[in-house]
């Protein structure tokens, strides 16, 4: 009889759900295989699709063309790859699972290189192949991998290879990936690693199943039927992002409720977690800072009392018995009403590193958030971040990183990015990006968000001279690993985390062109130098078709969309005009929020004479927090570029633009041209019908005449206001908006999703 | 050119949307046939099945075993049907999806008997062949339809004829069942038509998307993409109600937000009405009673006054160009805080009048719901609805009917049928069930409805004399005819409502079994004297498998699984034990609600000595609302059946039971027996493992272990509690609670789905 250990039955214990999960699913794998690899290559391009509803994401593995396919096939002649562990058994899974879908048939697997095409998968741990081939992995750290064309044996193979399981994984995602975007496979010398080592989503998920900011749906954390039910799409949720290769996720919204740290919550969590751990992927939670007095019973939770950091100490050790590999805390303090350090008189600092102390014996890390501004302060809402965490620079754990939104407002179609990046260089600091569309036209406008994240992690902040980019603050390569250590690695933490899209409808993240949103944000937290344009090529390869004809007309779409946004909802450095609340529709108007931050007045500033919130040195000044070459260029109204002067500037109605026009004309002329856009966008997807199936043709269709329809109200609800105020005359050629102000007004959408 | 009249172009646009939906979702059929029909026969048994996650409900149509497809395509050698009618596209599309998925191909379509095997679907009207088949329809009315195997020029052939379109959808579906449930289809010679004229589905969801008592996750409806985005759910939602006789939907919450009714939510609910109405389906909307105060401006909502009156007929008037079939008004007035016409001391017959008058000239109905009581009262809430509503008998105008739940308190897992039906001859009554399990272990508890819904159905009432069940109640053949004539056609209304259980869960229900809910209620409002036994073994067959091994077992399972209910919550005729607002888990013990009637203790009364609610003539005396016959047997402790002992009686915890044992025994032995049924259930499915796809096991297998978890919970929390009040030991060989009371009692479940 074998007598098993304690630590090796939990471990069986710990992997059973995800090996029952993994048999469920190969189950269908097995028949198809039994029932006869011939007949299916036959049949693949004849059979019955079933519902193209977007389910499947960029996995969706349809039978490529017949010519690729064979020489696909001679390429994966056989699958060699260990499947011992969890990790294993999920990339031979994927690697089987794909291979059929794309070619017909699953390689059989294999022990022993006997014939070209071989497909060789591990670690030189795990796989005696790779080990005798001694690929130079010194440098690809634990998530890299090597995806080599190599000869074994005398005969050719491809090798993917890695320093440990999850490496391998993402490897084997992105060998499938060549056949899924139709690359070759010969010559093969493919190394990457992720330059981040966070790559996190962000759930802003309710406990109630509300999503704040969700537009696909509720969440899909079922958190009534965890820990007992796990839904298969959990699963999903953990191949798709580790397809792509996230690596975290903090599950509940940053607006925290206490109870998400108690028992019965930590018990769904675990189950969670014990889901992910195969894909790679640590879960983390939104900690409520004044969780000790909600669910702790103690009167204070402020961060220097004994008893506040005993129960917090308590509570990491607690949470790391149920969850061993628990990512850490991410949190919002003192911002938008949650409580905070600041509550009982103590820094962000004090209050992060309470936390941080809690969870370093674990390994544990504190995520702290930057978004932080006060009504009260009489100061301009965009300066009060780095105002509060510059003097903090210096002064947190080395298991704290500092999470700052790309701009300084509020995810909005166009911010220059924000002056914290790169003004705290003794602090890691996580960039955040919303990849759910608060103020990008919600599920159905179309806006690839790729040339967005480009954007600001292109920007050049100037911290350590010419070409310090955001991209280079946040990977930490402008500060040369010098200036810290930190509690998971020896070298200084790196992050970035989005907002996640995700939710229950059937598309996962309520539109099909969102999920390249979700995809893009992937790709960019692994590598923030690559191309947004070359990522939306891929997704669109993966997602709809490999045809020319079809590909190159919708990346062209999808690249010009977002600038379409900026046009007609807030062109020229406008911003946060969007209604009250939730976000849906235009409200220029608005000067009715209980906070004068909150209302669009506050942002445009408009008045009979001109337009723009001044924060040059004649303003708020937000311009002195940008270094001095950067300041002199946005302070300056004749340098500023024009896609941020209403940002920085406050100007005449008559101010000249580079096009010649006066600002009003031009501002009229850009509203236009958003719609313009969304309809031009409408005709190139006209074109396409019969490209793509039928199901998502019609979904995207229907979409995109609601982005028009809301295009068009944007930008006749923005004329028709500001008009009002300077009462000038459009510039000829440009209609008048269909209705007059008022009937623009009294638009009230009580139910528009997402609200906050 | 041809000149389109008006009301021509008008009906084109109406039924555009539609057809577009069609067309969009026989696209993928076409080219299936296109691509060969041979092969599709031979492929159908390998193709790798999509994840069987349930969406398909009963309509899978998934391949027959070879023997059985070899007949019925004998019997479907070609399909011979009219399309040119939104209804007579949706039935063709039917078949031939159906048929594809069933026998491996479409027949061909065709226009002529040329030999034999042919499938005849129309009426008189839309064939020339079924007109000169001469059929006796005369009785089987608008929705009736005949199945028959005929003889057509020499040739074998299957008719599927009735008098209007609606009625060969119905019989389409019909045809299919036969061969989804593996029935001969020779020697056809069948009859159907509805017994009910209103078969309804009630939605309880909220225009946030929240359902009330759902479980299923949020509402289907979209209202924040509708009207411009048609989700093909709404197709395969009509299809499913169709295939069971549903004709009905209301969509929103009775508890009603008179948004509903603004012109923004109408131009959505005309939406859905467009995709619903080839299925036979009418849209309804609850209406809020004080509506006119809440968007019309008016400072009253009393229903006698003339501006009152006059705001409600213009709004018909607008809802009817919106929606010229628009079905009615659902109403629940003076009922847990809603307003009603009692607010200005009317009677809830002028309120239900006065909307009844303004709905008259366009042939719309009010449906009015007797579910009142009022905490004020100091008289047992069971009695309250009979007492306000008999008195009103007579009093409504024709097209208002009053709808009544099954028992007089609130969907409680068993309650003696409502004392209401029968007493009210007069009257058109709607019998509403709740198909969604508010009080029967939400979604993850295993409760086949349909016995509960046939042991109201056949409960006799006495009203004229034995035999009087509550089914002729409803179907009015009690009254043959001669109290009243209607708006809708020259007989009496009837009706039957079940409350929805359908929402975005890929499965729709919420779990696989409850699919069955849903089910059998559809088919027995059509057929209210129908076996739900029978019912269970065609839903199983059609949705799981026609192997006898596991449907014989099943059924059995589902049979009995509502009395496991019974016994592990509330055996023995108590009722409303379940914890404030959500109803989740036990919670005898509560007595903090803000209503006594919202109490557990207001219901079972249990102290010291004893347990029940005294409804005998020594207590309310509710008994006496019962007719004599079954009052005398409801009022004497002696011949109650026990099964409501408690519901009637208070007494004492040693009252001898027909077991022989004490009432404490009693419950002790029923509350055990209801987890050991759980039990059986889970090993009955367990022995199931391999009959049928790996993914609707699982999940089915995950929510039986959590039945099994929560039953305990129910058993063992109940005894813990009911011991406490009595100080009785256990019955030998009974084990004792898990937990204390107090652990019991301690746990809170703030986010259970599903509030009010």
């Amino acid at each position: 009889m074998l007598a098993l250990t304690t630590k090796t039955r939990d471990r069986v214990f710990a992997i059973a759900p995800f090996l029952n999960t993994c048999i469920r699913r190969l189950l269908p794998i097995c028949r198809c295989i039994a029932a006869g690899a011939v007949l299916m290559a036959v049949v693949a391009g004849a059979r019955p699709a079933h519902a193209e509803d977007g389910y499947d994401l960029w996995l969706r593995y349809r039978p490529l063309s017949g010519e690729s396919a064979q020489a696909y096939r001679a390429s994966t002649t056989r699958l060699i790859a260990p499947a011992t562990s969890p990790t294993q058994i999920a990339a031979r899974h994927e690697l089987l699972h794909a291979l059929t879908g794309l070619l017909g048939n699953a390689p059989p697997t294999a022990d022993a290189v006997d014939g070209d095409g071989a497909l060789v998968v591990g670690t030189a741990a795990s796989s005696p192949l790779i080990a005798r081939l001694k690929l130079d992995t010194a440098k690809i750290g634990r998530e890299g991998y090597l995806i080599r064309s190599v000869v074994i044996d005398g005969h050719a193979a491809t090798v993917i290879a890695a320093n440990d399981d999850i490496g391998t994984l993402y490897g084997a995602f992105h060998f499938l990936r060549l056949l899924q975007t139709n690359q070759p496979l010969q010559h093969l010398d493919l190394r990457e690693s992720p330059r981040l080592k966070l790559r996190l989503l962000d759930h802003w998920d309710d406990l109630d199943g509300h999503i704040e900011r969700g537009y696909a749906g509720a969440s899909i954390w079922d958190w009534h039927k965890l820990p007992d039910w796990l839904d298969p799409r959990y699963t999903d949720y953990a191949r798709a992002n580790a397809s792509i290769g996230i690596n975290g996720s903090v599950l509940n919204n940053v607006r925290a409720n206490a109870l998400s740290l108690t028992p019965l919550y930590l018990e769904k969590a675990a189950a969670l977690a014990g889901v992910f751990r195969a894909y790679g992927i640590r879960v983390y939670l939104s900690a409520r800072f004044s969780a000790p007095i909600e669910i702790g019973g103690l009167k204070t939770a402020d961060p220097l009392d004994p008893q506040v950091r005993r129960w917090w100490r308590g509570k990491a050790d607690e949470i790391y018995k149920a969850i061993p590999d628990f990512g850490g805390f991410l949190v919002k303090a003192n911002s938008e009403g949650q409580p905070g350090p600041k509550d009982y008189d103590r820094t962000h600092a004090e209050g992060a590193n309470m936390l941080a102390d809690a969870l370093a014996p674990h390994g544990g890390i504190v995520i702290w958030r930057a978004f932080v501004y006060a009504n009260e302060k009489p100061d301009d809402r965009a300066k009060q971040a780095y105002d509060e965490f510059v003097p903090l620079d210096g002064k947190f754990h080395d298991n704290v990183l500092v999470q700052i939104k790309n701009g300084a407002i509020d995810f909005q179609p166009r911010e220059p990015f924000h002056p914290l990046f790169g003004a705290m260089p003794k602090t890691p600091q996580v960039l955040e990006f919303q990849i759910t569309k608060e103020y990008l036209g919600f599920a159905t406008h179309l806006a690839y968000l790729g040339p967005l994240y480009e954007e600001t992690l292109a920007a050049d902040t100037f911290a350590r001279g010419k070409g310090s980019t955001v991209a280079k603050v946040v990977d930490g390569s402008l500060y040369g690993d010098k200036h810290s250590k930190d509690a998971l690695t020896k070298s200084r933490l790196t992050g970035m985390a989005g907002v996640a899209n995700i939710g229950t409808d059937r598309n996962w993240s309520g539109s099909q062109f969102d999920q390249a949103n979700w995809y893009v944000f992937g790709r960019l937290a692994w590598n923030p130098s690559a191309s947004s344009r070359a990522i939306a090529e891929d997704w669109v390869r993966m997602t709809f078709s490999n045809d020319a004809a079809f590909v190159t007309p919708v990346v062209d779409m999808m690249m010009r969309s977002r600038e379409a946004v900026v046009d007609y909802m807030t062109p020229l450095g406008l911003h946060h005009l969007m209604a009250h609340d939730h976000h849906y529709g235009p409200a220029p108007w608005d000067a009715s929020g209980k906070r004068a931050d909150w209302t669009p007045v506050y942002y445009h500033r408009a008045d009979r004479n001109g337009i723009g919130f001044d924060r040059s040195a004649t303003g708020s000044n937000a311009v002195a927090q940008y270094m001095p070459p950067l300041a002199q260029e946005f302070g300056d109204v004749k340098r500023v570029p024009e896609q941020y002067l209403l940002w920085f500037h406050h100007v005449s109605w008559d101010h000249r633009m580079s096009s010649g026009r006066s600002l009003w004309d031009e501002m009229v002329y850009r509203y236009t041209r958003g719609v313009e856009q969304v309809k031009q966008m409408r005709a190139t997807w006209h074109g396409l019908d019969g490209k793509i199936d039928a199901d998502r043709y019609a979904q995207v269709a229907a979409f995109l005449a609601i982005q028009e329809k809301e295009a068009q109200w944007w930008r006749d609800a923005s004329i028709a206001y500001f008009q009002s105020i300077n009462g000038l005359p459009l510039p000829a050629g440009f209609a008048p908006p269909a209705h007059p102000l008022d009937y623009y007004e009294a638009l009230s959408f009580p139910y528009a999703p997402g609200h906050g």
